[in-house]
């Protein structure tokens, strides 16, 4: 509760006011016990009802999920598991509740919650998830303030198409039923933008521009993938952190990746131990000893080659097969961290086919300067590279990869005129929440989320 | 520089090295000057070449523009308007620039800068806008999480065409050319969420959501127009704050407002000192002396009746004409902020036909307890309201905005349980920066801005 400043105070209110919302009541005789919660914690505060107060039976009789205005006199509760209570003398009833609300007090699924997810975040739960959600919000913004980089809005809606990383939802005006056509195609020429636009599935070929200029910099904000595939760790929308280093290498790019996710997590120990607590012990047993370790362990590192070599002499039967060349798959990077490190570890110089145009192409010719961060229990959770910042090498890969240089142009022009050596990293906001909080499905780390057939509020 | 504070520490240091990009460099016989600047700050590094140094030459021709790697002494500086310099050792080109380059040292029209939106972050005016706009984001959340608001990622895509606020990019994934059809229309429930989608042109249902969960809370993200309007202050993708309380009126709104608006430019007059002073030289004279007068002036208030009346007796020629039921015009808040009270103003209790279905009606029947914050120079920088938090009133205003409940019934939802008043505003990010920069075209204040006729980068 937003008073709970004043209860660490440790000294009795003689008279406040809280407003919040009914979570249980229990009638008695001559007194009712109401818990109140504003959601600012996950604690409720008891407010006492006494049958001989004005109004008793009206707000005796409030119904769960009501919203009150309490006043009343903040004295020490002789009753186990608070320290304080709240002994109403005046309550007026804002809005009432009545027995169709649909979060009786009892264990709702968590399917059950999402089909009503603009009344989930007053379940203990979400109300715990998104508390979280904003406090890490918060602490991406203040590790790269700490650390001088620059936050960069990159576009929403863009026209490029060639990044490769997924399918693109399409945006347009142009009248649906009767779109203007030229030669039997549609005239995209047309459209509000005057060619065809999608949403951005990663800001980074336009954080690398802001790089080349400002040095260090990230973006933070939605990106976008019209996949239709319904696992519980892909959403159509969701919430990307991209940091990019000028005059950095991979090494730098790594050391970035751990100060960055140490931080996470040493914020949320930190910050809300309250709400970690409760994940600990209703969504994930040892939760909080996992983020303990990770915030004090150290990071491995071990090249693809080395990976592979250790997946091949594994004495255990993987149902994905283990070569060089292929990707490895989230059994392999599981047995890596958990198995082989026992703890974070870097994946470095992936095979160049296997990874996107922009890494940098290393001396042997047949890798690239990639990373994976891999973490026990997930897998990897980080994703990144030195980009190639050498224009011919550059122009090369994109042809190779079926894509026209011409089409990026601008792209290719910060390696025209002072290119220089820059690296960067993706980070799923929802993939790290997922991690912290323990919960298994994206659609429960995300206020609304998009899914196929599922737009809804 | 990054090695500012390594400058501002008064110390000479005997060896570093620092990357950064070439703004000029001046030759002279023995001896070439280099300003190198990484984008962290407005002011350049000098940088001393002396042709005894090895690889002299090839420093020594680098062009404007091109990646430096610089080592060196910092020494005191003979020159003045800068206290240090930067005498090299040894110089590496990590990436030259040549006379193509298309910043070269000259002033350059907006215009072209915005053809070159990818390379204009490393011009000056650039380099400012986009360090505020960074420091000014963080003050959003800092303001807010020193007030334990909680920060919510409101959806992108959304099934809402309600809200009145404008015209919307519609989002999807069926075959352009060949959609599937169904009684001669598009069978939208074969697209990818189930129903007909667009781009998000407000948080603020949903944030409403969140606040009747957690008391307090702000949304901070992605917007869009779809409107084919090519003005300076028109963007089609642009980021917009706002913030939603519960137990809270209109009275507490124009608390938050004001505080807020103080807060973000104390924060830009106490942490972007040097870039203001180049705003205030070069883009706007008087901009400090502006933003420090917003800083501790008084708000006033006033009610649309009044404003009115105030308007009719003015004894200028307005383009517009003013009478009760009427929206403001700009030229009309100008003159009430400027001429009327001379400093910001919150203009109140509008007629309700003018403002949207969700403001609180008021007791009078014909104004909803809605406000604009009205400042010199600009007019209306903020909206907000009281919501309307009366199901069957809402309902009411709903069907005669030609809203169907139905469509909106998990809206309605938090008004069936646990009502309470509660209200928000909306800011409009680009045209806080705008206020804050002085910069007068919504383009130049954006990274890559998306208009009509343009999704370039």
């Amino acid at each position: 509760m937003r008073v709970a400043g004043v209860l660490q105070a440790c000294r009795p209110m003689p008279a406040l006011w809280v407003c919040g919302w009914v979570r249980t009541v229990r009638r008695g005789k001559d007194i009712t016990f109401v818990a109140l919660n504003d959601g600012s914690c996950l604690e409720n505060l008891q407010v006492v009802l006494d049958s001989r107060m004005e109004g008793y039976a009206a707000a005796a009789h409030c119904g769960t999920g009501a919203a009150l205005h309490v006043e009343g006199e903040l004295v020490a509760s002789p009753a186990a598991g608070q320290s304080w209570e709240l002994h109403a003398r005046r309550v007026r009833i804002l809005g009432d509740a009545d027995g169709d609300y649909p979060l009786q007090k009892k264990r709702h699924s968590f399917e059950y919650l999402r089909s009503i997810a603009h009344l989930r975040p007053r379940a203990n739960t979400f109300g715990a998830v998104f508390r979280m959600r904003s406090a890490l919000s918060f602490a991406v913004h203040s590790f790269f303030r700490e650390r001088g980089f620059l936050y960069v809005h990159t576009p929403i809606i863009t026209a490029n198409d060639c990044e490769g990383a997924g399918e693109m939802f399409r945006v347009s005006t142009l009248p649906a039923e009767q779109p203007p056509m030229v030669d039997e195609s549609i005239d995209w020429r047309q459209d509000f933008f005057g060619e065809k636009t999608g949403l951005t599935v990663s800001g980074q070929l336009q954080g690398e521009l802001f790089a080349t200029a400002f040095s260090d910099i990230y973006t933070f904000g939605p990106t976008f993938r019209a996949e239709n595939s319904n696992t519980s760790r892909h959403a159509a929308e969701f919430w990307m952190i991209e940091p990019e280093m000028a005059f950095a290498d991979l090494a730098d790019d790594c050391v970035l990746a751990e100060d960055f996710l140490r931080y996470l997590v040493r914020f949320a120990l930190d910050s809300c131990s309250g709400d970690l607590e409760f994940f600990d012990q209703r969504i994930e047993p040892g939760l909080i000893d996992k983020l303990e370790k990770l915030a004090t362990a150290d990071f491995s590192v071990m090249t693809y080659d080395e990976a592979v070599r250790r997946l091949e002499r594994a004495p255990v039967g993987f149902e994905y097969p283990v070569a060089w060349g292929a990707d490895l798959q989230s059994e392999h990077e599981r047995y890596l961290t958990e198995q082989v490190v026992g703890g974070p570890l870097f994946v470095t110089d992936y095979p160049a086919d296997i990874k996107a145009f922009y890494m940098r192409l290393n001396d042997d010719g047949r890798t690239v300067a990639a990373m994976d961060l891999l973490v026990p229990r997930v897998g990897e959770i980080i994703g990144g590279s030195q980009r190639e910042e050498r224009l011919v090498v550059l122009q090369e890969k994109m042809r190779k990869a079926g894509i026209d240089p011409a089409r990026l142009d601008w792209y290719l022009d910060i390696r025209r005129w002072g290119s220089c050596p820059h690296a960067g990293f993706g980070l799923g906001f929802e993939r790290l929440l997922m991690y912290v909080t323990g919960m298994e499905n994206i659609r429960d780390v995300i206020p609304f989320p998009r899914t196929p057939g599922n737009a809804r509020f």
